[in-house]
């Protein structure tokens, strides 16, 4: 009997610990789930025969080895920077580990130790960083395979609403982390285009927009992610001419946001004076020029807007003007901002959110130009079993069955970005409904 | 005989011992420079009988204890960074300390055993900070003995070149550390305007201006700088509605410098791939989307000017359009800009630089409202003798000599804020020719 242990009971870890249950049964696994509080492992247990939770604290030296030492693999679901402790504890148990969360360069170094022990640490199991490794690496491989070479790779995923339940102006609600959400494309973005390095700030991202259509779901537009460049290693793409990663939005979210991005709503570095006194308008007002102009005119004239814009339909339904009070101490512009949208882009109980991911391959073959477009797209059930929790967990999930019934040979730290991993992984999603589209066409 | 001990004898140093050694022989004044060049010392000693100079190395335990403890005041002219080495010696061996750097932390933490010791820490003794804080204070000191109640207080000070010297069109020359002008103003200017705070960030700083003028010196328009909100407390103007420190540019610079800022050729936060090959156009074409139209017409459309302003006259000026080559390795945007600048915006072996500084006080006096504008203008003699190591350095040596002659008494850790300071020093650079000239008018 295999003692599989999972350490951290969040959000996130609903379908994983659901699969791995169905499937304990019948593999005769044992399902430890541990948390900081026994209540929430408890819920997810769900008085499974083959479950068991308990109080756990990663902080406890004696706890963790215990727990990691009686089983046989890990699965780490707590926040990223703590896997790092999960995993030293494992190659000194000599386990196997998962995690859903990006290699740090503190786990890399545990490679050649993880190999000498015979161990496999899988990373980057979840949607993106995950479904996006998998997906792509299936049709590059192809691509290869078929004597092609690829010269542009775009590849766009993002965390949206149900067209049946997208009734805001906006077309966005949560269905992740709010504050990731505010903070997103902080800093540069670095990608490739025409074989040209190409760098946007920050304040030029929203206005860096690439369209495309998902068929049944219409229109999109896309900003580049930060970090566009290290995927021509990652994939072996080391001299492709165009790479762009980037994330998803409906049609004029992005120049709506932009507004907020130009104003400087969503800086996170310093703290305002007085915060919790400030209406949201006086809030607004902070950022705009004294003018004896309405303050929607004023808003308009700076940030080169027109007054009667659907961007600023959208600013006013987000209450920016109104008298509430803003009621947070000490808190940044970005803290502020989170608090206003909270309120507004929350998902109602019976909402379902939306997962999509779309990659664009444009490759030379037999002297021709073609495209391969792989598109998928996932729907929520209700607020608590979302599409993004649905997707993360469940390839996570496969590979974590996939390694307790030793059907995975790699040893040391790894992505799943090789054949190994991702054809099993992904005919497996598959059956479960997170399907990938793909359509071939000559350019 | 006192022992005045110059630690430093970099650019800013040269007013300061010149005037030193000037007025040693009167005082009966030993003056020790010292600098990890001992080249460099003698070249600003310059066989001056009452002049010393040493190699000397801060991080040498043994000769920072020797010489410091042999001196009877020590001004220290090392990177700011490091004057908090100079005043824990110091503090040891009892001896009053000048710097003209910012207080930092560290340094107000020495305050109190300054006091208990009877010793005086001078700092913030140049120009900016120093000067503007003198100068200031008086009028300040001035209007609230009057009576007077200061409603706006805003503060301009620019480094800048000579009107029969500005012969290029972004009427700029690096007159002091070229970084510090490529990286200014990069964060959040906050300042308050009719009781309402306001934050501007970076990519908005250089589109925020305001406008002034100096007799005889013509049109300036000015940035704001990122921390005016701490000078409410510093100058005792708790609760003034309107106060703004800003930096003063001849009409123009600052739009056509946006547009690099837009751009984003002042990051300093990343390195841009393969940057020694890349050649100026490169580096530009970095920043643009790639594009059917000319690079002209790219650029102007992207950042929003129009292809025939003055804007690209100043772009094109710069070289900005070359096929020269960057030849700088593992180089952020902002250091190949800088490198680019440092060709173009070089003081010339007689080129005159210029120093401006103006103060605007609204106050209410007796029911009337009232103006004070103060201003300072002054001239360099040639690339070596630039107006602004004059006015760093010379402020400096006068406080030096009123220690030396013990008519400042003050105890612990200063600025020169308080009226036993400045009305001494601003009365001596007055027949030093470094003068503020005030107006007041009814408004």
């Amino acid at each position: 009997m295999k003692n599989i242990l999972i350490i951290g009971a969040g959000l996130s870890s609903t379908s994983l610990i659901q699969y791995l249950l169905k499937h304990s049964e019948k593999n005769n696994w044992k399902i430890t789930v541990g948390d900081m509080s026994l209540e929430s492992a408890q819920k997810k247990i769900n008085n499974h025969p083959n479950g068991t939770a308990l109080r756990f604290n990663l902080k406890d030296l004696e706890q963790r080895a215990e727990e990691i030492s009686t089983a046989d693999i890990v699965v780490s679901m707590v926040p990223a920077s703590m896997h790092i402790i999960v995993a030293k504890e494992c190659l000194r148990h000599r386990k196997h580990m998962l995690t859903p969360s990006y290699v740090s360069s503190e786990m890399m170094e545990l490679d050649e130790e993880a190999k000498e022990k015979g161990l496999c640490f899988l990373n980057e199991l979840g949607v993106d960083p995950g479904l996006d490794h998998m997906s792509a690496m299936k049709i590059i491989d192809q691509i290869k395979e078929r004597g092609g070479k690829i010269k542009t790779f775009k590849s766009f995923c993002g965390g949206l609403v149900a067209p049946d339940c997208d009734n805001n102006p906006w077309n966005y609600k949560f269905s992740w982390n709010p504050r990731n959400v505010v903070v997103a494309g902080q800093g540069t973005a670095q990608f490739k285009e025409n074989n040209h390095y190409k760098y946007i700030p920050y304040h030029k991202l929203f206005s860096t927009l690439t369209k495309t259509q998902i068929t049944g779901y219409g229109d999109f537009e896309v900003y580049p992610n930060r970090d566009s460049l290290q995927y021509c290693e990652l994939y072996g793409l080391n001299n492709i001419p165009t790479i762009m990663r980037g994330t998803m939005r409906r049609p004029g979210y992005s120049e709506a946001w932009n507004v907020l991005v130009q104003l400087g709503c969503t800086d996170d570095t310093y703290i305002m004076k007085d915060s919790h006194k400030l209406t949201y308008l006086d809030y607004l007002l902070s950022f705009l020029p004294d003018s004896e102009k309405s303050t929607e005119e004023n808003l308009a004239d700076f940030t080169h807007i027109d007054v009667n814009s659907l961007i600023m339909t959208k600013l006013k339904w987000l209450g920016l003007f109104s008298d509430e009070v803003v009621a947070l101490k000490n808190a940044t512009p970005a803290m502020i901002l989170q608090k206003i949208l909270e309120q507004k882009w929350a998902l109602e109980p019976t909402d379902r959110d939306l997962l999509v991911m779309q990659h664009l391959f444009d490759f030379e073959i037999n002297g021709e130009r073609k495209r391969i477009t792989s598109s998928m797209t996932y729907e929520g059930t209700d607020r608590e079993h979302t599409a993004m929790s649905y997707t993360v967990g469940t390839p996570l999930a496969i590979a974590t069955k996939l390694l307790a019934k030793d059907k995975i040979h790699l040893k040391g730290v790894h992505i799943p970005t090789l054949p190994e991993l991702y054809k099993p992984i992904l005919t497996e999603l598959e059956n479960l409904g997170i399907k990938f589209i793909e359509e071939e066409t000559v350019l």
